[in-house]
């Protein structure tokens, strides 16, 4: 029998006590399990981040793994914490959206409130639920608890909604910039595919803060390229990406996530 | 048999080849070892903080861990390598005070000085004993090996004494920042229990730097609150903490470890 | 049987889905390996200094371990997707000089062309090889496949070659700062074994910007030290470092990687 994975992603960043308290919880009590950090350095309380990474991460799990996700700024509060079935994975955390896309891609999936106490720490703190609630009710599915265990099915989780991308004049559509990766790559909220079946007599032109970006390339080395000049690239989390060559393409165009942009198709 | 639990605690930091060296020495010498992080990221040279965070997590860990902890300005000096037995766990790491915490709060704790140079490195550094003496050592217990073939029981370890809670004039009692979190929320001296039992009839106030707080919530949202007021809140750790809604407190006091407090109940 | 060790060392940072991407593709094709993170801050795109971390980690690791390394602004490009063999470990990344200082050590070392396409992801991203290609590669070395299942042994591996010492005028030698460690200390290019057999009554001078250093101490902290006053250590890498007491030498010297030194032996 393999071992249970549960991945864990949260805005505790690395210098505390909680995440190393969280895994402590989740090895006591499902000591054969496998964990994996996705991370922790999400902003602190920045759900639209953490369900960005999320999503761009959980697929590549083995079927089976479980997603512990705790950024959790109404932790204490009357927030409910919720597991989310899909038919490959197992999702934990609070109901603020952070599990949005994935609710949104899988039509599939079921969302439980978690109401049952019984796997709990005995003492469930008011600020740290990430250690008290989550990591064992984790704990608790990888030792193979039954979802419906944890409480019942609910139809109205929070959900953020995907970045809107909107007809614009003149055949333009508007969109904005969702992440901007550790290298300075902007991943916008259009899709690779947008621009990936396009006939190569048509032209497009993306618009961000007075830039005009024409070029599609792909990868970021190419021969002959002028170092200073921004282009589109088919990111790998699906998405087309603002890039500069071997430089930080937030940095030199002073552009982060919500900065809006313009697409336009020609020909 | 479930694989043996080494958690490592340092100030080594994860740009550096020290935790991977350290980790590759303890995966060689006890291949079905668990190694967990608690930190890396301890402000350099800082037994204080290593002390809190270890004392924050350790006990959260499956019974018989073995938690080794590397903040070591002293390394390469007559500062002795110590070995801390409890009933439930094994501490590995210098004897500068790291372990205080766990002294003080588990009378039955033994101390033995490392003495027995069989398990380390065949080649000792004088920088690096996280990787040539005390890695080593920790995989030596997780193969189980016996605490007492270390080396002798010690009586004098080094010890940091607690952060001091001292009385002060008018029933007041004075404090200090322990701790600032990822979050910016201010771990108190004040054990929580001190206001928790407060009964509802009396008040209390904390000043800090020329502000008092005579609130305490229960976390870190509420209906109605003031966003830009400072509350206290039971923390996860056992203390009262200073904080503000989805906000760094530290920041926006301009306070840190060390700042001194004083708490008056009234009524 | 015990598990396969997987090392991964790359330039991704913490913040983003990369690492998890990449642990995840690693645990779906081979669920029983052990991967270890020996860091993923290198600074992006920094060849020289992953070539410098990755020597000084991976010959901690047992005999079999697996090292992941990626650091690859040329992605995408033609540049060579390349498994190294060396009679205790494995590497895996992109030719471009990453495995320089492996190859300089290791002269039985053999370098493969990883053409065989087999067991990459089914769609190759143009700018994420390091979950796409380099770690379905590296799980399917930890599941047994044979190097020459990979692709044709190469001659022409990328080399950065050492950081030059060169002979200068007056019997000095000049080389350079090769490193800064997390402490500040600065690891230079020359070995310590060049002073380390010195005979008591000769004497050495280290110049560093202006700056000439003569003691050569066992430990970071001595009774007696002026703590201003910068020495040279040698250090856990191998190679002489300049040092600080409890404190940063390359801020307070205004020294880093690349600054030229110059090393004479007196008497």
């Amino acid at each position: 029998v393999r071992s249970r994975i549960v991945t864990l992603l949260t805005d505790f960043g690395f210098d505390d006590y909680f995440v190393g308290a969280m895994k402590g919880v989740i090895l006591t009590r499902s000591p054969s399990v496998t964990i994996v950090d996705i991370t922790h350095t999400i902003p602190p309380h920045d759900i639209f981040a953490a369900a960005f990474i999320l999503s761009a991460a959980y697929s590549y799990f083995p079927a089976g793994s479980i997603h512990l996700a705790v950024v959790d700024p109404g932790v204490g509060s009357d927030r409910r914490p919720i597991l989310v079935e899909t038919p490959e994975y197992l999702f934990v955390g609070p109901d603020n959206g952070l599990f949005s896309n994935i609710l949104e891609r899988v039509s599939a999936a079921r969302v439980r409130h978690v109401t049952n106490s019984e796997y709990f720490l005995p003492v469930l703190s008011s600020s740290f639920h990430g250690r008290d609630l989550f990591a064992p009710v984790a704990a608790a599915l990888a030792n193979g608890k039954s979802p419906e265990t944890f409480g019942p099915i609910i139809s109205d989780p929070v959900r953020l909604g995907p970045a809107p991308n909107e007809p614009a004049t003149e055949g333009a559509i508007v969109g904005s910039i969702i992440h901007v990766d550790h290298f300075g790559n902007c991943v916008t909220s259009f899709e690779s595919d947008r621009l990936g079946t396009l006939p190569a007599a048509r032209g497009f032109c993306l618009s961000v803060k007075g830039v005009d970006i024409r070029k599609l390339r792909s990868h970021y080395v190419e021969a002959g390229v002028n170092a200073g000049e921004p282009f589109l690239i088919a990111g790998s989390a699906g998405y087309l990406e603002i890039s500069l060559p071997c430089s930080s393409a937030a940095r030199k165009l002073n552009i982060g996530v919500g900065e809006p942009l313009r697409l336009t198709i020609s020909g």
